[in-house]
Formats: structure tokens, sequence, C-alpha cells
């Protein structure tokens, strides 16, 4: 294909190696010193670990100038040389794939979408592997490689297996698109959950860093969480985890997709926001955009139907907080555009659901676009580079 | 006091020694490689961890007679001698203090009550500390000596801390109770919340062995739940974690002492249950003891009280699962006395509720008596031994 498809494995043969770099990566630049405290690890063992990364130019270390003493040498600072290697991470939705070109440090470099007119597998694969094929051009000219692609897709998705499972937004069942991937595009894959994804960035680059206990909750088509506890993303025994949207908060709440009675989504989804909106306004509404005009334009009623839905948010966001204790809530997805309209409906249920101190919860709102949940496909994809942990390599089959 | 009280510090000190050793507790006995190799580390790290041990007589290590092969020698097993050293466990009720005396591996060799006439700090501390001093009279007989004491009490309690934060049941805000325990008995003292104890005990030596996300639902005056997710206990980030009691699932249900409505605990706790069974039999119901024999000599509308509790429980359950995943629940707890009035709504609702295949995950009931969660409250003092984090230790202040 033209592209640069040298495959490369990351000098990081310990975990405590991968820890150190994933620190630096967070938090750098830091001294040795610093590196060694927040891992947790011997000075020693930085030592070991930084070297081969050293010379394999992950990393880089260089004079702090700016904190250079009165006499003698300024404390060299280690950092990640983000330019060092590239990244694809695509998300899929049921209408576009949008790919974004990242650095090691997860900075977005190029940016590209492609409407989905076929949600065919075979159809999805070849426009995803359109767009990658056009990053990979930007990553050409750059003269840098791209050393994986993350892809991440909602429903429910084996990253281990590298399959999706279920993915109700493109009508999938059991697609193993880590494999198929890698055989198309050449490129070691990484396949998650989109909110999981999401919440890699978050955790890696975005308002999780620092954290060990967190949880981004996603308000949309659907309603999605993901959970980082213990410093790791819940990912569920069976597969099935952060199912705040099918938490049922009221046995007499309307009908949802999954056959159960008032789960959040059923109150919160977009598609039960424009029904519901349709219900109490007698006029056609199309979407959510739709709905969104009418209760800012003050149709009777419709302010309500909002009310409702953030309600039915902040129930769930309390019921997370309860039995898991996080110290934030990130709130994002495409809902945010209606935002203003139940903000204060999340606030206020949250604080009243919320139990004793776990109302002392940080929730927080970030509008990230979809540009943004690519960019966490890209950050599994660099995760699993920096572990070695691709789902799938090329010929790996 | 006249007891051994010799404070003795366990020679394992690296994360990866304490780990071999949890790991011969909870799976032993183990050839050095099964140990190895289930605690994924190296041979070597292996023989550099135990050696330490066996010398202080933590671990042995003896020929497996029953693996004999037929020719050479039989391959050696490491094991826990239970023997070398005892522990506390007492666990606070509203109503009694339960004790056990249990060995390395928390078998209880000797379990003790006493009853509890006045819950003031003072008195429950001289009631507690009497109790302990006869278990360690017990363990002077045995010749071998208490090398730590661990607290359960239900509530909200900071373990890290030493401080009991808040209990319903004992009406306590605040109360440094290691520091206290710690002064008065001169052992090193481990406070927990109960649930978690008792959930520690099942992941080190019960349902939970093996597990790296599970669940224990505690049935009875309260409704509370721990979670082990990627093999530790949730503590929350704020002190709060595992509240499933106050998980609302019915905004039309009955008020909750927390302020809420609909909360698991304001159905399926003691006291809903009782007042309820008062509301629909219109007899004076004084305990849950007279409500089940209600039910059970078919009183009209008394099952239907059982079957609601039975249905939160369960919807509850579906709400940890939907969100965590967790391979196995447990429900314990003393009101599993009434389990067959409710057991199979529990079933139902939880299936009906469960998102996918996180139905799968296996809920199972296990009946404990107080004993067994004053053996999770001395389990907590042996992983405090292990690691050697007890919460307060004598003199400490
Ligand atoms: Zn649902
Ligand atoms: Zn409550």
């Amino acid at each position: 294909m033209g592209s640069t498809s040298r495959t490369e494995t990351f000098p990081a043969h310990t975990p405590a190696a991968s820890q150190i770099f994933t620190t630096v990566l967070s938090h750098g630049p830091l001294t040795r010193l610093d590196a060694a405290r927040r891992a947790g690890l011997s000075a020693a063992a930085v030592t070991k670990a930084v070297r081969p990364l050293l010379e394999a130019g992950y990393l880089v270390e260089d004079a702090d100038e700016a904190a250079r003493p009165a006499l003698g040498r300024p404390a060299n600072l280690v950092r990640v040389d983000g330019g060092r290697a590239l990244f694809v991470g695509v998300k899929v939705t049921g209408d576009e794939i949008i790919g974004v070109l990242t650095d090691l440090c997860c900075r977005i470099r190029l940016a590209r979408r492609v409407p989905l007119t076929d949600r065919a597998t075979r159809a999805v694969l070849a426009s995803a592997a359109g767009l990658v094929q056009e990053l990979r051009a930007g990553a050409d000219d750059l003269g840098v490689a791209v050393l994986g692609l993350g892809i991440a897709v909602s429903g429910d998705v084996d990253r281990a297996e590298g399959v999706v499972r279920y993915s109700p937004f493109l009508e999938w069942r059991d697609v193993p698109l880590a494999e198929l991937a890698a055989m198309t595009t050449g490129l070691p894959v990484t396949l998650d959950n989109d909110v999981r994804a999401l919440t890699i960035a978050e955790q890696w680059f975005g308002a999780g860093v620092g954290l060990s206990d967190f949880a981004v909750v996603t308000v949309g088509a659907g309603i999605g969480c993901a959970l980082v506890v213990h410093g790791q993303v819940v990912a569920g025994a069976h597969g099935v985890a952060g199912e705040i949207g099918h938490v049922a908060i009221d046995p007499a709440g309307p009908p949802c997709h999954c056959g159960n009675r008032g789960c959040v989504e059923a109150i919160a989804g977009d598609a039960a926001i424009v029904a519901r909106m349709r219900e109490v306004t007698g006029r056609p509404v199309a979407d959510t955009a739709e709905a969104v005009a009418l209760a800012h334009q003050g149709v009777a009623g419709a302010r309500e139907v909002y009310a409702r839905a953030g309600e039915a948010i902040g129930r769930g966001i309390a019921t997370v907080a309860n039995l898991l204790g996080p110290e934030r809530v990130i709130i994002s997805g495409e809902g945010l555009t209606a935002y203003d309209l139940f903000a204060e409906q999340i606030r206020d249920s949250f604080g009243a659901a919320a139990f004793g101190s776990a109302a002392q919860c940080d929730v927080q709102t970030r509008p990230l676009p979809f540009e943004e949940w690519a960019r966490g496909a890209a950050a599994a994809a660099i995760q699993s580079f920096i572990t070695s942990t691709p789902t799938h390599r090329p010929g790996k089959g």
C-alpha cells in the first residue's frame, strides 16, 4: 500500500518498564526521582527501565533549564518524544467513521471523517481501510511510522478476543473485527468498546490523569459508562460492565429495548427523548436537534422531557457513586449539546441520591467531539503498544 | 495482662514476598513452580521470597508423598503453618460482640460472644477488651502468640485511619476505635467495615478464592455489599462504596432513613420488612422472627412482603452486575434465615434486570453466622500482618 509498515516492538520488557513509561507519558516531563516516586519503584529500577527507552528514542532526557540552580548542573528531565511514533484511531458509529492520526503522546496530527452508507461488515471495513490509508499517507509525509491501529465500536466488545459481540447501531453480532482489520491494513490492531477507549484517553491524557478511581458517562444515542477502579478500566468477567444505561431506576418507567422498564437509557437516550417529545408536544419530532429546539422555544412540556432525562442520568451516576465511590465522574457525549436543558437536574438528582460522602464525588462535564473518541481508540492502540498486547497482529490470523 | 505480647513482624519485605505467601495461603499446599505460576513471578523470585518465611516457620515445605513418582524423589510442597501464629477477630453489632481466635490460616480455634448492654464507646471497648483477653488466655494455653486484632463494625469505617466515621447501629460518629483498642489491648489493630472484612475472608479462604471480581451482598438489619474488583476490595475515594442498600430502585417506594425513597434497604432491610408486615397483616409484629412466622403460616399478604424484598435485592444485585460484571455474587447475612421466602424472587428479578451476559454471573448463597463475620475481622488482621500494614500499633498513638 506504499505505507511504511515495518513492525516495531516496544523496548519495555517488564511490567515496571511499561509502568515507568506510562508515568512519564501521563505526568512528564519528570526527573528520574519523581518518576520513581510516582511509579512506586526504586531509582535503580527506573535507571534500568529507561536506558533502552532512551536508546530507542521513545524517551529523551534533557536539562531542565527553568530549574537551573544558582550553582551546579540543572536537574535532568525525562519526557516522551511524541514524534517518535504515530498511531491511528478510528471510531465507527452507525452513520460515519471518524479517524485520527496521533503521535505517541496521543496528540492529534490529522483528522478525517467518512460517511457510512452501508453497515455490512465488508463495507465498513473497506471504508475504514480507506480512511486509515489516507491517514497513513499523512504519516508518510511526516516520515514517521504508524505502529498501531485502534478501533472503537459501541456495544458489547471483547477486547481480548478482538470481537464485536453485539453492536446495536451497526446490527453486528460476533464480528472478529480486529483480525479482519489487521489483515486489511497490515497494522497491529486493538479493538475496544468506544466508551472504554475514550476512558483510556481520559485516564492517560485527560481529566482522569492521576486518579485511581473515576468514571466516564456518555450521553447520546446510548447512555454509556466506563469505570476505572484501582487504576484499571473494568472489563467485567463476562464482557459486560459499565452498563449504566440499563440500570433500572423506575419500575413504572418506559420500556427499554433490553426488555426491562425504566432503564436510564429508556428515559434519557436520544430515541427516548425524541419519542417522548413527540408524545408530549404532539409534533412530528424527527431528531434530537428538533427536540432541543422545541425545548429552547419553550413549547409546553418540552423542557420537562429534558428535566426527566437529567434526573435519570443523575440517579444513574449516583448509583455508580454509591457502589464504587469514584473520585470523579466525567460526563461527555454528543448529548451534551442539550446540556443547558438538564445540567441542573443531573446535579440535583445526583446530590439527592448519593449516599453520605459519595456526594463529594466531583461530577464534571467535558464536551468531547467524535474526534476525541477516535483519539480514545488511538490511546488504546498506544496502550497495547506499550504493554505489547495488541489484540491482533497482521499475519497472526 | 499476663498474655504473650511480643511484637513480631512478618519476614516478607517486598510486595512479591507478600504475594507469594498469600498465594500459598489461599491455594496451598503448592509446589514452588505452581506458586510461581499462580503469582505470575519467576521461580527465582519465589525461592528468594520463601527462604526467610521457611526460616521463620511461617511456611513449611515437605515431600508430597501422595504424588511420589515410581522412581526418584517426590515433589516438595510448600504450605502455611497455620499454628505458627494466632489472631483475634471481633465483630461488634448493636446487641453483642462476637469474638474468635483463629490461626494464621484463619481457622477458628475458639469463639465467644458477650451481650452488649451499653453502646457508649467506653463500654463497648471494655467489653471487647474482656473478650479479647479471654481469647488470648486460650492462645496462652496453646502456647502461641496472638499477633494481631481485627475489629469489624458496620457503617462508614475508614480502615486507613482506623476511625468509625458513622455507625448507625452503635450511634457512633468519628470514633478512633483502632487507636483506642491498640492502647487497651496492646495488640496491632486493623479496623474495617464488617462486610468488607467478611469479603476479605471470602477472598482469601472462602467462595472468592481465585476470583478477581466478585461481590458479597449481606441481607439483614441493613443490606450491605463489598466489591472485589481487579483482586482488591473497593474502598471508595471518599470512604463510601458498596452501598447497594441505598441504590434507589423505585421512586414511588417507601422512604429510607438516608432521606431517599425506594432504596433496596427501605424495602428489604429488617426494619422495612417488619414495618410492612405490620401494615399488611394489621398485627403487632415485633421482629423478623415473627415476620417469618407469619409468612410461613400463610397469613394473607405476608408472603408478598418477602416477595417484594426479594425482588428489590435481585434488582440491586443486577445493578452491581450491570456496572461491574463480577464473576460471582455471594449472598449472606442473618436475613438468609428467611431465604426460602424470597430466593425465587431474587433469582427472577436478577435474571430479568441483568443486561446481556451479565446474567451469567454466578449468584449463590452462603449462610455465614456472626462467628464468620468475626473471622472476617481476623482475616483483615492477618492481611495487615502479612503486608505489615495494621491501622494502629500499640504505642503508635
Ligand atoms: Zn435497558
Ligand atoms: Zn437509602
